[in-house]
């Protein structure tokens, strides 16, 4: 805990001193759910703020998910975020072929060009520090000699590991370089992970909804999915994972406790340390995918489930695609007590991780302003979030709600029930607009009316009329 | 075919023709196995050739495994290759972990530095275009833009799928770029056509002794491996495999038909086309894996077993390894009807190949010389394959056997019978000599002592030593 203490020295300003008494109100019950909020003015006049402080204050409580404008009309205490409250049923092998075909699908999409992308978790080039990495990159392969064409054969490049083991203390974990393997992205070392600790047939439990790709590898390895509901502020609903452990066997558990994909949930850090002793308690290994984890909207990253694990049975991993560049493919994983079967799967998986863009990596990582990078993509995907989320509120059917993500660049849109986002994204996909429907992110026919939406790109009236378009899409399913 | 015709256009030179004349005596029985050949002196006479064209024949006719120099005596007529005439037993499956461990400790010799290696199949960064390579990856980032850092999700670099498919003709595969996926490198392109046409449990045909690679590709897997013996000039006997698919159920094949690793066997054109054939009649699909296909020692390469593939059976494997760079990580697969599933099987296995290191090779491809650079380094690991040959006859136990490969880099040696290589593999290691021991090549107990040494290093006093260290080792495990 001591090495996260050094991240709290901002004293609150005066919009969150605002923000955190109303907060407070609709914590007491002072203010409801679905009762108008006191005006604007109302707030300047009681708390004797300037009319600008005040509408800082509203933004951050829609940035909370407490509150939610509505046209015209002021804002209105937001009801709780809906829990998929149903228990699964019994875990099930995934259909196979389908969920393959859907994820290809979706890339063909984005593959084919002039699409405008919101399917994708993909940040935008825009975005990233692209020509600095590029850069760095074109000075190691000039310098790098035989090195850069020869296999740096797993763990990977000591110098990279070197600089990851530094940021993950930024989670609380201390890992040494020696623990971590690099892999090709987040994908490899997801699959390395399950290749390490599961066979065949056995049941691994996830987030429901979860990121689609994490069903296609678990499909891939003919593994069975069990979905675990997923509060969409808190993440995994614990109490519902203690009672399947009770009842049936579970050989390991996926998580994304930091900014989920897709509801962008963040499990508060006492969760994360119950659930690593919970799994701890059965021998049941935890694999933690962190590749959100670096983008919170607030000062401070939560920490690591790793940070928890006294075990070794918790298995990290991360990449840089989402914060550097999805192209150079590195990512790496902490294997724990299975590093060694992770690190021989690497060799069967690609043998090795391309070496230049390593190296590139461990540079920028070094001297490249990574920090400086992140606090100002940070304050990027939280604008960007906000004005999406205000857009689709504004232009979606009525009823429809959004999450309120705390990092990351995802929302998911819940519309009326009688909306069909495979219907949609076929129509908005005729209209050069990409999205990921619902039915993606489970195995059961659960999120129909749902649809996930990056903010990975630049705010522009482009997107802007994307989202109109989507949404009169939307209301013309509305009856 | 026509393709392939205009590499015919050498007329042969002096030294082959009398060459030739001697292995129409050897052919024709006028010279028979252990029988001293005419001195060179007679063939300069009775051909009336120089002294130093006599030595080119000679030399030519090792090569081709005809003969073999004795110490101070002159050249002897080979025994023809000895060919493993033991039918397997019944598949089995593969021991966990035990295969994964050798492969895991090999490659820990390599990575600790300071070791001779003469056990990994890795080209030396001295004989690759490395700085050439480097200077393209390098201006390729510096000129990227958004495109560097972004995914070049499968099927990959349009660029270098055309750079591939220009290639794939002169095996006389006529493969349209739509055809390819990029990988990251073969080792990948393997386990991804194994995950498309196989399940667990199913039987896979491989050779013996094969690349370990595979062996272990089919544990992590959980596929089964059905060993059928290989003839050390001409590759797969096509004779045992048939009577094997008579009598029990084979999924799917894999074989290394150019310069196989490690016996160094060239399959002949028309046995290829045979075995396409035998497997087509039974729906089997054919993984071919070339890797070592552009380093014939001839003037030019064989046909693929793709070339001959009009059903979409054959499952096209190969990589850059081999040939420019294994740190970049860059391969390629052609899995004809299997299209799909290796597309959408490569998402969840690595998402995507990194894209700069892509590039660049397209560009070597494109204008780098790489029909030159070839030329040249076949040249090289030719005269390695004759120094290391005929370096090991000279310093390892009487009775010591060595392929004559056709191109590649790699020679298998066979050792009197009471040398035990895994033994040779420790005490060489202490040494700092790393070898690949024949045990690793099998999952019966066939070939324990024979050892695998790649000549991928420019020849040197340093690795001459390294032989005769070898070859003193190996003596005193000689009762």
């Amino acid at each position: 805990m001591n090495l996260l203490s050094s991240f709290r020295v901002t004293q609150e300003p005066l919009f969150k001193q605002v923000a955190n008494t109303v907060e407070k109100m609709i914590h007491d019950g002072v203010l409801r759910p679905g009762e108008r909020t006191p005006s604007l003015r109302a707030v300047c006049d009681q708390h004797g703020v300037s009319m600008s402080t005040a509408v800082q204050a509203f933004v951050e409580l829609e940035s909370r998910g407490l509150v939610e404008p509505r046209h015209k009309s002021g804002f209105f205490v937001k009801a709780p975020p809906k829990v998929i409250m149903d228990l699964p049923g019994p875990p099930r092998v995934p259909m196979s072929g389908s969920l393959g075909n859907r994820h290809a699908s979706l890339f063909d999409a984005v593959v084919a060009g002039n699409v405008i992308a919101l399917g994708g978790a993909v940040p935008s080039p825009e975005i990233l520090p692209t020509a600095k990495l590029n850069r760095m990159l074109s000075e190691k392969a000039r310098n790098a000699g035989a090195r850069g064409v020869m296999y740096d054969l797993p763990p990977g490049s000591e110098m990279l590991r070197r600089q990851i083991s530094k940021r993950m203390t930024k989670g609380g974990a201390v890992v040494a370089p020696a623990d971590i393997i690099t892999t090709c992205g987040a994908t490899e070392a997801l699959m390395l992970c399950l290749r390490a600790v599961t066979k065949p047939g056995d049941v691994v439990a996830v987030e429901t909804p979860t990121y689609f790709g994490i069903l296609h590898v678990l499909e891939a390895l003919a593994l069975r999915a069990l979905e675990i509901p997923t509060d969409a502020r808190t993440g995994l609903r614990l109490d519902v994972l203690e009672s399947v452990l009770k009842n049936q066997p579970v050989n390991a558990c996926i998580v994304l406790p930091a900014f989920s994909n897709p509801l962008g949930a963040s499990m508060p850090d006492d969760a994360k340390q119950r659930l690593v002793g919970m799994l701890k308690a059965r021998e049941i290994p935890l694999i933690e995918d962190d590749v959100f984890g670096e983008l919170p909207f607030g000062p401070k990253r939560g920490r690591t489930c790793k940070s928890f694990d006294d075990s070794g049975l918790v298995l990290f991993c991360s990449s840089f695609s989402k914060t550097l560049a999805p192209g150079y493919r590195v990512g790496w994983v902490v294997p724990g007590r299975y590093y060694h079967a992770v690190r021989i799967a690497k060799l069967t998986h690609t043998m090795a991780t391309a070496t230049l863009p390593e190296l590139a990596i461990a540079s920028f990582l070094a001297d490249g302003g990574y920090d400086h990078w992140l606090r100002s993509a940070r304050a990027i995907y939280k604008m960007n979030v906000m004005r999406m989320r205000r857009a689709i509120l504004e232009e979606f059917p009525a009823g429809t709600t959004v999450t309120t993500p705390q990092g990351g660049f995802l929302v998911w849109v819940t519309m009326p029930v009688t909306v069909n986002a495979l219907e949609l994204y076929d129509r908005a996909l005729a209209k050069g607009i990409s999205i990921a429907p619902g039915q993606l992110f489970s195995l059961e026919p659960r999120y129909a009316n749902c649809i996930r939406i990056s903010c990975g790109e630049p705010w522009s009236p482009r997107i802007e009329g994307a989202v109109r378009t989507l949404g009169s899409l939307a209301k013309r399913q509305v009856k």
